[in-house]
């Protein structure tokens, strides 16, 4: 690669994003481009889909509700947004995609399609988003594993489970849910292997794809997981739309999971003085209200930009950001990179640590005002998992003003950086050097707690 | 007015919005602008509100959630976007602004959050999202009551209802649901009179305003109703938001709507092996996930623009379009406009009517394909309301080609034309026009139903 092909490499990112030109003041003095590195909580939109989206704007119309030529236009786009989605997650035949809100959403529609006395199986190292849902319906009953060491331990962990409670004659159904790549280690899990245990015991299973989707390929057939769930936001289309893509039996015999228009194909008053629904069993039965066609199509254009790119070469590219970042990371002894199934699993590019004797917050504070770079500190939604991997009780950050932690004591919470690939290799070189840097000399400002964020000490 | 301002008023509108320049093709041949009249279902975005989004999107970051630059540039948007709808509503110190979906969402998280044993109260005349989701909730009951044919008799149905329910020395909750302004007839509902109906029993009510919010001033507290719900979708923000604001008592002690990150602020293994939850009492409890803050901002933004332009010249000039709309549809006999409330009744830009002897779907398709207008037909997720202005059963369109009814039988569904701030004269000029030389001529082309629409017949 020659001198100049090096810096263009440095700068662009496979995939162009918004944002990818935003300067941002420093405290230290001047602006600098803004790193962002915080993919794992919300992506920037891809270029492609913004000028998607920013063509089909003036052609918005009402979806299935509307006899004019912008109506039926939006109508199609949505429809074939929901086909381009299938296509991307390699739907069987059978299977529905309906567009929710994102996936806390798609996962909390799930919960609440659930046969009556269904069974849910959820390792207590998921995201709350997985991990909470279930426990809220009533009528079904949650068994929590164990954060398991490996991933044939988490196998292991859930053939244990699956049998006992086979043993004790139950014949109702049960659900497995289980994170593709942990929105904190960044870890891949094994969702394959999982889905063969889950379906051996005649469980199905639900992949919490929103950190695996914008990261690797899905495909629901040959991971033979039964729904998928997966956000926009995460996949570089934030327009307020996410999937649940799935089977169709159980969907269909749900109660609706919003009620309203669009869901109901037939209302009328009965004799006895009530109301009598006949509901839709297409996706229109769980998409009551004008459906997001925005966020829909956002979300489809999102899909082919990382198919057309090749989505094989955007992997083995962020594995290249990854060892770079790890490798960097290493150089550091203060620093201590959390991970469940250790340095050899597979992950996708999201890494959490923490460094000795400084406060996350802080820490990530520094970043942000005296590099650029936008990172996230604390718990990341994952309070049981995070707990585990600083082997302890986490809490609230404190005051940033002063290290939370004296050498040797564990921290309270962690920096996750994450990045995807919409990231320029600069922004992780640019991180590492950082990193370095404030460990070795610390930070250059002062900073303190307001309104419970850590801000540069103006005053 | 000189000639030229005539004209130019004729082709613009007080607020512009995108589409204004869209063309369409006509099945006679050439193009024409399209006239969207379809607002009641969806409206197109103010220029403003694309502008406004254009101009954020590339500053995009996750909101609540970042240590970076962009992030708190982000939740302070999103705050302050909230900060900006509840001025806009006028809401009291104590009340929430919750950006959820559409107003179909806001209603099912209400009906969610209602205290056991709650009894609703709604007229069989609302929209299926003010309809349906109560009877969902287990442990509340529903109370319909009858179609009113006045304001009066309204508040007098009303009054009769909860009188009733008080006299079983009933003393649990009641909340009262209703519609601002009728999505089939336009026509407004006596809000404060019901409001003080409601506690003058000791029972809440919630406005649905999904067609009040774009077209007249809201003010909660003026109004003395405990709750609003509106769409962004159908307030020029078309983003996949929408909002529920009001008192904060119930919501703060209900179940959170979703359960994930964002509403929990602590999640801990207890040590029975279940999972112990904190949710928070913020706004955040029934917003998990991540924020929609591009949605959130979109109805900020029109929210802005609808004061600043100010609303009430806003409402004055729509006033004069539907008295031409009412006018032209006047002079065709053949045309009856559905209203519950009668000809004096006050309105906002939603007019259903039939007309004799054509059937509503092909009547509508011939709008489009003829003249380049956008209306809605059908039965307008009203279902019971549009039964009792039809005077029977509504039922499924049929066949388009041919007119459903001889003259002299009923409809069997209806054609909505609707508008707003966004409409230039002559979009409603064009309908008026354009119903009478179909109603004078017959359409110039034959239709036929495809896929259930109605579309022009090919050959």
């Amino acid at each position: 690669m020659s001198a100049t092909a090096a810096a263009a490499t440095a700068t662009t990112s496979p995939l162009p994003v918004l944002g990818r030109d935003v300067l941002v003041p420093l405290v230290t003095g001047g602006e600098v481009s803004y790193a962002a590195l915080d993919y794992a909580a919300s992506a920037p939109a891809l270029q492609r889909v913004w000028d998607d989206i920013a063509a089909y704007a003036p052609y918005y119309g009402s979806v299935h509700r509307g006899a004019g030529y912008l109506s039926q236009l939006s109508t199609d786009l949505f429809e074939n947004s929901r086909r381009d989605v299938a296509a991307f997650l390699g739907c069987r035949p059978d299977d529905q995609v309906i567009f929710t809100r994102a996936t806390t959403d798609s996962l909390n529609l799930l919960a609440a399609a659930l046969p009556q006395g269904t069974r849910v199986f959820v390792f207590e190292t998921e995201h709350h988003a997985s991990l909470l849902p279930w426990q809220q319906r009533e009528g079904v009953e949650v068994g929590y594993l164990s954060a398991p060491r490996s991933p044939r331990q988490a196998a292991r962990t859930l053939e244990r489970a699956l049998a006992d409670w086979r043993a004790e004659a139950n014949t109702g159904a049960a659900l497995v849910c289980v994170t593709g790549a942990s929105n904190v280690t960044g870890e891949l899990w094994p969702v394959r292997e999982l889905a063969e245990v889950a379906h051996a015991y005649g469980a199905r299973i639900v992949l919490d794809a929103a950190q695996l989707a914008p990261h690797h390929p899905v495909d629901i057939a040959a991971l033979d997981v039964d729904w998928v769930a997966f956000s926009g936001h995460k996949l570089y289309a934030p327009f307020g739309a996410g999937v649940l893509a799935g089977r169709a039996d159980w969907l269909r015999e749900a109660q609706p999971y919003l009620a309203g228009g669009g869901a109901s194909r037939k209302v009328a008053r009965k004799g006895d003085g009530g109301v009598d629904v006949e509901w839709h069993t297409t996706e229109a039965r769980h998409e009551a209200g004008s459906p997001n066609v925005i966020g829909a199509y956002a979300i489809a254009s999102a899909c082919k930009a990382l198919t057309e790119a090749g989505f094989e070469s955007l992997v083995a590219r962020e594995r290249e950001l990854i060892a770079k970042v790890r490798a960097g990371l290493a150089e550091v002894p203060e620093v201590r990179v959390l991970s469940l199934f250790g340095d050899d699993a597979p992950r996708v590019g999201v890494i959490s640590f923490v460094v000795e004797g400084w406060n996350s917050s802080h820490f990530a504070a520094a970043l942000s005002a005296e590099y650029g770079i936008g990172v996230r500190d604390g718990l990341f939604c994952a309070h049981p998992l995070v707990r585990t991997l600083l082997g302890g009780e986490p809490g609230e950050a404190g005051e940033c003003g002063a290290p939370e932690a004296a050498p040797g004591e564990r921290s309270l919470n962690a920096i996750r950086v994450s990045f995807g690939a919409g990231t320029p290799d600069e922004h992780v070189e640019r991180f590492v050097g950082a990193v370095k840097e404030l460990v070795r000399d610390g930070a250059k400002w002062s900073y303190r707690t307001e309104d419970g964020r850590c801000v540069p000490d103006r005053g």
